[in-house]
């Protein structure tokens, strides 16, 4: 490995070359402007640690920088939101090879370009650490924001997606060895959702279709800390409960054939990073909903009086299963 | 020190000691929503990373918050902006006391009490190395940007405090037995300088007494990086060059007294962390400016036509200096 580094080529070269990468109307300033807008301004914030969030181990540069942007939008469509700018602090140590540091732009660039929205600004500094702080900007219509915290009773829950191929995406970089059980067309499907995981925008267009008055019915989060945790999120936000029926959890059939009920149910609920949405709402508007957001889109469970949040055992017959945050991932 | 960590409260708890600090009323979804907004939204970044940027020799809890803050929002001040919301992205190893990341937003939250603008978002993950990312949102009528592409030949280029200050608190850290030579009125205000320094969001204020005209004929910029800096990006920026005069520079007498007039010249010229504006303009617009900025503001020298930037040495009479990129700070 010859390739310059970040210290080799210095402060004011780094910035020039990733310059290309970046919105050239809106650079070159203290700070970026964006011009006055009539919709609701949201905006949101994730930071990624190598070796903590990511590692070289498991994902290319290309990855890295899709999916910090990736997880951004997908906090973005969360709340009904279209992005429109990110700001993208960057920490390195001085030895980061250049072609690192542009090939993360490069995914960053990638991923917004497929789902809108620009590098508008940011910070590179030196670091003994990696690190990436990515802040997305995005807009929505004020009365079309959706929040946590409009759960009801008799509201069914929809999530939009498989859970748990993340995780498994995960686990076969992790483990290659493992990738022995599985197709290779699986296989690269897991590892795809991983490394390339896919904001739902899309679901924010096609929620388009509802009235106003729908969507102070609706409530939402993204599922990037897992399926469990977005529905115990939601619970606690509108002061709820909620029973799941476990045959209609969205677990991926090759993955329970390939590491069983038991894990492929646990990866489901808590692997997290598979940034699916999960919608609280009438069972009317699901309905409606349900043809134009595919087949993996699925009803998983009912939103329920009270604050305890259930799963049911509709396959083994087990008794019913409480969801705590216990199982979940936490940062600390 | 048997301070409850990070780890041993786990990031619910965390979360839930930090939301006092937080703006209520946006906070608790996946991302901050603001109001519709009439004006241009200035949007800036900024990473500050453990033994780097900031170092618990040098700096409180408390200062690290509000130098981090400080720093943003004159990156605001500079494109003539007002600061509306900040996002937090914190990453914190396990064993942080939870008092440290508590004084940290305590800082933050001290200094935009003073300025404006409130914490609307954030993400706190686990790192081996403490970093704090800021992003801070400003806003400013469109046609009152202050950019740093409209210094023109005939300008005169002001400065609105002194610069060196900063730098000599940092010594006064790392050096403690320094400070013998100097009185302890100056030291403490030396040390403040670096620890809690103020952003120029008054001269912003100030600057609301010129016509919108005035604004096509004025740059600016902070003084973040040094006094050289700023005039180098002016000059670069506006395709001119400039000549300062030595006896103008805005250095404090008593930090020429302390440590003689090389070294006071260099830590004014190339210290950095300031956190003046440095505006080029019409020179009857500066003199009107003059008497509000106060005492500290001077006129330092002049835009030319060319490229180069030179200080004239008005003092000895030594030959005239180039001032280059060599002598500033680089990240790497």
């Amino acid at each position: 490995m010859n390739q310059p580094t970040v210290a080799d080529v210095g402060e004011l070269e780094l910035l020039k070359r990733l310059q290309p990468f970046c919105a050239q109307d809106l650079l070159g300033d203290d700070a970026a402007v964006l011009p006055p807008r009539s919709q609701s301004q949201v905006i949101t914030t994730d930071v990624l640690v190598d070796g903590v969030h990511f590692s070289d181990h498991t994902t290319s540069p290309t990855a890295v920088g899709w999916r910090a942007i990736a997880a951004n939008l997908s906090d973005l469509a969360a709340m009904g939101a279209s992005p429109t700018g990110v700001t993208v602090g960057l920490a390195l140590p001085g030895a980061t090879p250049v072609i690192w540091v542009e090939q993360v732009y490069q995914g960053m660039v990638d991923c917004l370009q497929t789902y809108g929205g620009k590098i508008i600004g940011g910070d590179v500094v030196r670091s003994p650490q990696t690190m990436l702080s990515i802040t997305a900007l995005g807009e929505v219509a004020p009365q079309r924001v959706i929040r946590r915290d409009r759960a009801q009773p008799g509201h069914v829950i929809l999530a939009t997606g498989w859970h748990g191929a993340s995780r498994a995406g995960l686990e076969l970089l992790l483990q290659p060895q493992k990738s022995e059980y599985l197709s290779e067309t699986n296989r690269q499907a897991f590892i795809q959702a991983h490394q390339y995981p896919l904001p739902r925008l899309d679901v924010v267009g096609l929620l388009a279709a509802l009235e106003d008055e729908e969507f102070l019915t609706l409530a939402g989060m993204d599922s990037s800390d897992g399926l469990a945790n977005a529905v115990l999120w939601l619970c606690q936000a509108s002061g709820v409960g909620a029973k799941l029926r476990r045959s209609r959890l969205p677990i991926p059939p090759s993955l329970t054939t390939w590491v069983g009920d038991e894990t492929a149910l646990n990866w489901c609920l808590y692997g997290g990073e598979d940034f699916e949405l999960v919608l609280c709402l009438p069972a009317e508007t699901a309905l409606e909903l349900l043809p134009v957001l595919g087949d993996r889109a699925s009803i998983i469970g009912t939103i329920e009086a009270g604050s305890e949040v259930e799963l049911v055992d509709d396959v083994s017959g087990e008794p019913d299963l409480r969801l705590t945050w216990d199982g979940c991932f936490q940062h600390f």
